[in-house]
């Protein structure tokens, strides 16, 4: 298929197709013309995979670039795809040394993941992000010790022991890397939704507004479905 | 004190904070003289509160406006904050008409909530994020059902439940609606680290590399620890 049609198929616009050709994240299409290429089907897929890496896991070009590397490189274990990807979601280390409440926040974690014995990459971005929270509702004056995360180490534990036994590493390398990038972007995204759904239907059930439309403030816009 | 000595306490930088006196996100401090103001506890506080929206929420400063009229609203009920917060931390709409697999994916999701029994916003942007959840993965070839969230319903569910009966209401106004803001962005944060890291630990568990330190991609640069 032509670009034009590479661009209503995957529904991404043809600029943008351009720009990741450019970037080196999409393939080239084979020549046909002297300014014209065949697209496949292949370029669909690819396209929609870096949309799922944008759009879902709201990756930087650079971190998509990080991830299909790894997932095109044959010689990345399928063990290691999960980090690539984590990796690709950061936190980005920013490269400031880390303040005191930061190291101690941190020394905390590492003693909470080595009691529940999870064998994770001591340089794990999700260490610092575990350590950040910590951090951030202490600032604000709560007097909250690492173990207030163990119920959620808890469901955390019982979704990846499900989400990794349902891998199925005899299917073709391509399709395995990117079920196991996919499942951690897109199911976390699906498991926000659904805590902050939870959380409206609790506060509406605890608060008593049963039945009740929640009222929305005026003053944020958004477009009618 | 003064404007250096709250840049020091809140560990934000002096041109930040008059960035966010500017766009009127932290109140003006009192006048002491011609070019000087004294500020106070409250404003170390509050310039907690912003950097966690913004660097734990990652909320752009109009959402942190957004939330923060809300908070300092005294008209705007408590059960209401859980939407202003989960409002501002998106998806924003794009305007753009839903495509068909969208509109049939956000009826799936529709019943699936239905089914759950929950009750919840008809413009709860987490429903869209759901539905484009399923939508990506349909995309990419992925033969899922909306039924495949429920084990991660369950747990949402539980969380919240757990988090919406802490909720102290009998607390000051301020600090309660801090408290479900905060609890609302930090935990989440702490869910989705600890999900990537018993991720990394079941599939370490499964794939045997039992005791050994995971490998990581040279091309993925992090500071030392």
């Amino acid at each position: 298929m032509r670009i034009s049609e590479l661009g209503e198929r995957s529904e991404v616009p043809v600029p943008t197709i351009k720009l990741y050709l450019r970037e080196g994240l999409l393939f080239r299409g084979k020549r046909t013309a002297r300014n014209q290429a065949e697209y496949s089907e292949e370029h669909v897929r690819r396209l929609h995979l870096i949309r799922a890496l944008t759009e879902v896991g709201g990756l930087s070009l650079n971190a998509v670039r990080n991830v299909l590397g790894a997932i095109d490189d044959k010689r990345v274990p399928l063990i290691d795809m999960l980090g690539v990807a984590h990796f690709a979601l950061g936190p980005t280390p920013d490269g400031s040394p880390p303040s005191v409440e930061q190291v101690k926040a941190l020394t905390e974690v590492d003693g909470f993941l080595t009691g529940l014995k999870w064998m994770v990459d001591p340089d794990a971005p999700a260490r610092k992000s575990l350590a950040q929270a910590l951090v951030t509702l202490r600032r604000l004056g709560q007097d909250v010790d690492v173990q207030a995360f163990l119920p959620y180490a808890h469901v955390a534990d019982q979704l990846a022991r499900q989400e990794v036994s349902s891998i199925d590493p005899t299917k073709q390398r391509g399709q395995v890397v990117e079920d196991i990038v996919l499942g951690t972007i897109v199911f976390e995204a699906a498991l926000v939704a659904l805590r902050r759904l939870a959380e409206e239907h609790h506060a509406a059930t605890r608060f008593e507004r049963r039945g009740e439309r929640s009222r929305k403030p005026a003053s944020l816009n958004r477009t009618p479905r």
